[in-house]
């Protein structure tokens, strides 16, 4: 018998944090101990989350950390960069397991700390101690991990098309084109000019075009792949949809390199990837969704890659697509912590999209 | 211990038969017997349906009645107007219980079809023996049902919302305005002119304002809640999403009532709702979501009924939203079957939506 | 030959502001003699409406009444109800023509300012002085006005569709719905959690279903039409669009009255609208534009009419669209000042709207 | 005094025949003498294009080249790709000025039409005649031609960002990634699956990811310019927008090339567009609109181009954004005509686009 995981969210009034306690309440053994929010303490959970109305009865609490080490095993820190890694500390230093959702534990350098956001790092050397919680890459050490640095929602999907081809074929390290698109709901739940609905709606609007910071994670974990320099070319778009990433990956063999065909493709994604329960492989020769599109991954785990050759310019487009609310946030961290406390990696996880949505 | 429902789809390749799909398949104690498509028969579900790769490896057949007969207890008809009626009334005759989508077992007398669909019913006789599948109003006569006529997705919320006021209140029975709002997937899977995107975009387009046919199946179940008649008054809007319908009824008190004030409408409706498993009654003072949006139950088996009342014009405006695919179509005729075979009603369809979408 | 009409434009920086320095861009007689935005004042008129690059290089300016005063003819101003009214009644005073896109000089009656939008208007004998800008209502006045009060931009539409109703036909003048669905543009450039973009897309939310302002300013003109009390049941709803409002307004016969078909409307709405410049009747028999829908009218300063006829429920569904920044704001202002200025009335606004959008 | 453009649309019912018919209509000297359709026959214009009700009486004609020959001047073809080709040929036979709005004249190559359309092309004569109708590339030609071959909607905002890059700077020219994302109008007039809302609402749909046929133009035009071969690495994305196109261009310098700084990018755009009427260059430091984003060229014929430099992996992001309709098509091939008929090329297209849309 397995028994019940004791679970809080720090931070549970964002889009993350409700993504967050919507797939909680439907894990079959985790009870959810506690939920903070300081600006929404005292209110019910369903008053930010008109979704859950019904569903749950919890109210956001304030933050109170020895409350929280009494009462939960595990917890999710759902909060802004830089603010989280004071939390995480304490809470490491409490004993709990705990999965950070911002960037303040993914990258192994703290100098990267100072180059991609701006700060110094307060905890070098837990950043030693935490794992990339990518477990298409990193499983084994998640098992055994007491700190998981959720990865980016760019960077999730990024990753899981270019490691593969990275690692398999003999492609141009220092060109590689990540061009993203995505949903508003990856800008969060705070207002501002940009996210007002008539300025959003209808855009393809091109930020962070050059430096985006995930940009750091991916090259990080493909430098380590490769065991050497990766350097990729990111930009970002925002478009109109609330949620969904896709990454198109512009990938060139290098100049004596060549594949035969596609099934050359074929077999290297399915190396790595027949028996990763939320990879689907998407390549379909008829019919309207021949290739990842967020809108087959919409509310759910998966993470759907595609690819296609050109030989003319010798090129691999890899694309992926994922939710950046679940497989990109919420959806990835609860299948971290099914790893983390021995269970099966897909428990409360195997849910189907919408479809049409 | 409860026993495996075998269930056939007939009709799985559109959108209604889609969310059948996905329901059932997360319900714990059915079986997806036989999945019927004409035009797709040999090809795997997901191929229609997207959101379901990976989840399931079953396959479209061609009808066969026979086949259906031994391998299911359970048919749900998902095909058009006029096509379910044969299908309906051979299913009954092999002694299966049928849960029919479309309209043809709605309507109690023979002489609306006429009027309403324009063609003449060719069972009369099991008109009689069908239930309207509404279990708010009907539950009991469910139970015992074996045919279920599963409603309308307009009817459904404006019935939901307007059945208590007519029965507790004095009101204007011949000028209840029913003014609904729907998304594309209401229209079916069909492509159309109306429906292609550069023209059904950014659309608030009337359709049926008068002459709607749902109209025919509100008043019948509001006059035999009253016991006399009561005229809808209805007009249908296209809006730019492809899931939800809201009804916004409008509903004047007679010219020598009143009410004292809004209190009276919360006893009304949690008079009776509120043991109802997937009404919510949404009335909040603050926030955004103070009352019922079709974006808060996407995905959902709910049908979320806020109201307010306007003195100056002794006017109540109910209002009632529902995801056309769930509590409108698939999710309310699996509420049916679970109701037919005696196990909880809410099985398999306490999901919560997504938020945000 | 025409001489030029120079203008000013009060608070500029907002979407009715950016809308009057398109329009009047665009206006052979008009010069821009001056913009204000006090939080823009200093910027490129450009950086806040990005289609204006290139187009202008007017900057905003602080407000400085008397340089206005001495380089304009006519100004607009599009500022918040309540605001208003001092720079109106200044304005006035120095003998300029002003034409006011706020709420502060719509409603005849001072007393209607305490129930409907909470204060007491400080200058009643100018409330005596402004007409109410609906031309197709009262063109003449509008010619010999100092002061004219543009309509809200769901009433212009609700009033033109509804007063030939009531002026040529016996209906039930307690019980006319009007149904509301407006874009997000109606609610201003300031940001909020209710034009958030995740929050705000896919929406069909109600608001103000009950108590709308613009419901004084409907039953104002209709019962001046009538020459006696008229009462407006209105409702409002924000859908996913940027631009445009629908108003559906279900209208009853009396009693004893009756009509032969719809040919009678065709007549009524002709008798009043054959002669107006920007109302199109929109009754087709095929197609997908058989009635109004915003989408058909974006950009331009057009009001779409069209009906239908329920002899069942003896109700005329009267359906209008407009674009709520052009005919429901800064087009009607422009039609406006071109009668005030008396030069053609259509002078710079016989613009088509764009298809497919 | 300037005379009288007669001009004819053939091929008027599809989308961009009628955006040729709006901006037909707002042109000053222009009389539109036919508008053909077969399908739509003896229709009023306005049937099809609801934005030009009560602006033109027009009505759609069976096609009838000779009495086109008689009335008309100048001749736009709208048709299919393959479908032009005659067309066009009898049409300057007759001695008309031509602007193709199809593929069939835009590649010099006649091998280039089997390999990219799979058709042989029967008038390589005609190709080496017409010219490629960039204003921007070959405004002295287009003066001088009788058959203009009007540029693809992806291919025009591509061209335009990529050719000062090309020319100025030391780039490698095999590694050039063209990411297209564009609007749904594009796809056409005609139904379809891909175009039904329910599916292509939400959508970032990769099609074409490899093979993109604009591919051939890109090429054609930037080799011309370097007198040298380029490869164009293109993949195209369909996006929940009616309107527009943004190409997102990755370019990187070669291996011992540097720049300073965006400066030099600056000073390159300037020095080949400062001159450009419909070139816009958008790179602000503030605001939402600091890059091209196709939101703010919606209805005009600007392009907006914007760029960034990334110096740790060497790569200049160029953006460049446009109508598809208008710059992509039909405000393109006006433009074009100007400069055919000697008046200023600008006449009739200086139109603002709408803020927010």
């Amino acid at each position: 018998m397995i028994e019940t995981i004791r679970v809080g969210v720090i931070g549970g009034r964002g889009y993350v944090g409700g993504e967050l306690l919507r797939l909680l309440l439907l894990h079959p053994y985790v009870e959810i101990s506690c939920v903070t929010s300081r600006k929404a303490a005292g209110e019910f959970v369903y008053r930010e989350h008109p979704n859950l109305r019904k569903l749950t009865s919890l109210k956001f609490e304030d933050v109170n950390l020895s409350r929280i080490g009494d009462k939960c095993d595990v917890v999710f820190t759902a909060v802004p960069h830089g603010a989280a890694m004071d939390l995480v500390h304490e809470l490491y230093e409490m004993g709990l397991k705990v999965i950070d959702l911002s960037a303040d534990f993914r990258l192994k350098n703290p100098e990267a700390y100072k180059i991609w956001y701006g700060f110094e790092h307060k905890y070098p050397d837990l950043l030693e101690k935490s794992v990339y919680g990518l477990p298409e890459l990193h499983r084994d050490e998640i098992k055994r991990a007491k700190i998981v640095a959720n990865p980016g929602c760019m960077a999730c999907p990024s990753i899981l098309a270019l490691f593969p081809l990275v690692k398999e074929l003999d492609v141009d390290l220092f060109r590689i084109v990540v061009d993203c698109k995505e949903g508003s709901s990856a800008g969060g739940v705070e207002v501002s000019r940009s996210s007002h609905h008539p300025e959003r709606s209808n855009v393809v609007r091109p930020y962070k075009v050059t430096g985006h910071r995930h940009t750091a994670e991916i090259e990080q974990e493909l430098s380590a792949v490769m065991g050497k320099d990766v350097k990729i070319s990111m930009s970002a778009h925002a478009v109109d949809m609330v949620r969904g990433v896709l990454a198109t990956c512009h990938v060139f063999l290098r100049e004596n390199s060549t594949i035969e065909d596609e099934r050359v493709l074929w077999r290297i994604y399915r190396k790595y990837f027949s028996n990763e329960p939320f990879i689907r492989l998407v390549k379909e020769k008829k019919g309207i969704y021949r290739l990842p599109d967020p809108k087959a991954v919409v509310g759910t785990n998966f993470c759907d890659i595609g690819f296609e050759y050109e030989d003319r310019t010798r090129r691999i487009v890899a694309l992926a697509a994922v939710d950046n609310l679940v497989k990109g946030a919420a959806g990835q961290a609860i299948q971290n912590m099914n790893i983390m406390c021995g269970i099966d990696e897909t428990t409360g996880l195997m849910l189907p999209g919408l479809h049409p949505i």
